[in-house]
């Protein structure tokens, strides 16, 4: 008699046919006694299609006003859901995040949940009702609408799964587990069967979609166990068959087995990257240049600082393509001058290409492995930023595909551990 | 410097360059110095995609989920428009019916206003900011999202408007203003340069789509000025002569000249008629029928009961043709026995027409005019109904726009009072 958050993507509930085979899985696990909380992202385009009316007005639409447009996405969906529900029989009731009392803070377009407040749904829950919540939505302490940026409805449902302590959060997708990489780029690509939580937080930091950053960030705070599954099998699969498929994401390191070197390779095309050149290497330069960034709402990645050469140095940093235009604005109007800095410079067409593994810890060699392997291919490596687990590289664009295909040759990623 | 209520219908938002067209017309308001508030509908079509989305999953869907997704509409609405608003220059911002805090009872799909809290509001008009409020819904004292039933959008706007004591509301739509009757059946009907208060509150219950009954139940009992005018014309018509257009609902009858003894013909065929027979006459009896009725929920329109006859009559009423099966259904579980009838008939192939007009109060012969006119036309008179200042008739669908024509051509009203 666990307690079980379900979420689904925009994908699973694309049509009222496919809510209907959300409702039929969701029974199958009530009926097996569980306590259901369900998370529905937006029916898929509806965001885009909702976006898009509002960049039909300006070019620059308030982000307040996006969020009060794109929300009544997923608002749609929890209603639609709770009748699918109902109509097996079952006791349903919706959440809006403003109704749940989902508190975030006002950062509009890509809000953080601060607060949960988890009473009504218990008091739901303890009746035997399913709890249909909207995902990426929540409203800041003045009562405005805000969502949690792309993807945010995983954010939801961990969060949810955490402030309810649930026993499990299943993430169900379109595809059924987290690869190798992508498949669609590497037809060899394999599911792994478990992950750890650290190696997903770098692989969804450096651009696996399978799940949002932040839904992982929680999921790891709070120790939530969290499986990505498909939501494209047959709704009325035995329970313990579906139960066990997809990735489990882990919270430490399987010992009992040998541990693959490297889980995965992860890649993002949505990169940018700026320079600024000739700059003083003085203390504080790093938040003089960045501060405004900051400033600006606009998320940096990769920051990296060559040594100084006669006293002027480089700094470089990547920020997602979308609001490459914007941070060179920032740069021009508020911190060239000011630091009196030679030049800007940057590039929107180049990609980040990461190797994840948390046995790169006790195996050396690894970075030369990808280096050469990269040199063979003809690939000049612009970027280079490591941790613990990971080996990031910026890449020319066009060389993404190739690179990932060559990496994932060259560890032998193929095969399992 | 008034204070002035906007509300525009569906097809005035039905797209983006409508919207931008409707915030043009607003800031042409807000330039000459007045203080705003817009209640958009749902662009058109939305709410009917939206349910039909519900019944795809559903006969009977769940009426709290229905108005969690209609809902959406018109919040898709306030976003866009306070972005167009924006466009222009213009503070503006948006407030779902949760966020003023439109309080009504929890009647879902069809709740009624029990308080607005105009706080907030007051506040960002002191700021100089225009503000869009979504039209159609509030909440319940529970949190949950209402919707107030068709047409509600007229009803908030003027609950607004009483809320704020406003100086006007200006309700734009696709037509100019209140006709005689509908000019799609009788091309000669004229427009009303202004109507009373009363006869608007008898045209509205009795089927004239312009304008909500509650919005105009509303407008009486706060007083407030209430103009129909069209969103079709050029936004950037001079504002004096926008402001003289349309129909004004007035509060007193005009003694400065001759009052029409009609003012205009009403209809609806949204009409079914239940007759209850072989009822014993006792008291009590009529709340013993109309009891169980509107504990589901269902709105009973004319009542009718005949001269007793052996200790039995028959009784008779209306009921929206939508809530006709619901309604037998109630009859035939709930009353039929109970009050030992003998049988039940029903007819949902029913029509209603009614004249209308303050003047009938001092002219003797409207009824016996109109009685005449049906009967030359060979249309039988099923059931009749009168108050101070209209007569209405229920007769076979069939015969509607042939009774509707007869009756506007018999009382002159294409001619100027």
């Amino acid at each position: 008699m666990a307690l079980i958050v379900h979420k689904y993507g925009g994908t699973s509930v694309g049509s009222t046919d496919r809510i209907r085979n959300v409702a039929r899985r969701v029974a199958k696990w009530h009926a097996a006694g569980h306590r259901m909380v369900v998370v529905p992202s937006a029916m898929s385009g509806e965001t885009n299609r909702l976006l898009g009316l509002a960049r039909e007005l300006s070019s620059d639409p308030d982000p307040r006003e996006l969020d009060v447009i794109a929300s009544t996405g997923e608002q749609v969906t929890i209603g639609l859901l709770s009748i699918a529900l109902k109509e097996l029989g079952l006791k349903a009731k919706s959440y809006t995040g403003a109704q749940v009392r989902v508190t975030t803070d006002s950062a509009f377009t890509k809000a953080r949940i601060r607060e949960i407040d988890d009473a009504a749904i218990r008091a739901d829950l303890d009746q035997g009702t399913v709890v249909v919540v909207a995902g990426f939505q929540g409203m800041d302490e003045l009562g405005n609408i805000t969502t949690l940026g792309r993807g945010g409805s995983d954010t939801s449902a961990v969060a949810l799964a955490a402030a309810l302590k649930a026993d499990e959060c299943l993430i169900y997708t379109d595809v059924d587990g987290v690869y190798t990489t992508d498949p669609r780029i590497v037809p060899e690509a394999r599911r792994l069967a478990t992950v750890t939580f650290e190696e997903m937080l770098e692989m969804a930091s450096l651009g696996s979609k399978v799940l949002q950053i932040r839904s992982v960030e929680f999921a790891g705070k709070y120790k939530v166990p969290l499986r990505v599954l498909s939501s494209l099998t047959d709704p009325l699969l035995p329970l313990e068959e579906e139960a066990r498929s997809g990735t489990l994401i882990t919270f430490e390191e399987d010992k009992s087995m040998e541990q693959a070197v490297i889980s995965g390779i992860a890649f993002t095309r949505d990169e940018a990257k700026i320079t600024v050149m000739g700059v003083p290497d003085r203390p504080g330069i790093a938040y003089q240049i960045l501060g405004p960034i900051g400033d600006a709402n606009i998320d940096v990645d990769m920051i990296i600082q060559n040594a100084s050469v006669g006293g002027l140095t480089d700094f470089s940093f990547t920020v997602n393509r979308g609001e490459y235009a914007k941070a060179q604005e920032v740069l021009a109007t508020r911190v060239k001058d000011a630091i009196k800095a030679a030049e800007i410079r940057g590039d929107d067409k180049v990609c980040k290409v990461s190797m994840v593994g948390v046995g790169m810890r006790t195996h050396a060699g690894i970075a030369s492995l990808m280096f050469r392997t990269l040199s063979e291919e003809g690939i000049n490596i612009q970027m280079i930023s490591t941790s613990e687990i990971k080996i990031s590289v910026v890449i020319d664009d066009k060389y993404m595909e190739l690179a990932v295909r060559a990496l994932h040759k060259a560890f032998g990623l193929e095969q399992a551990a």
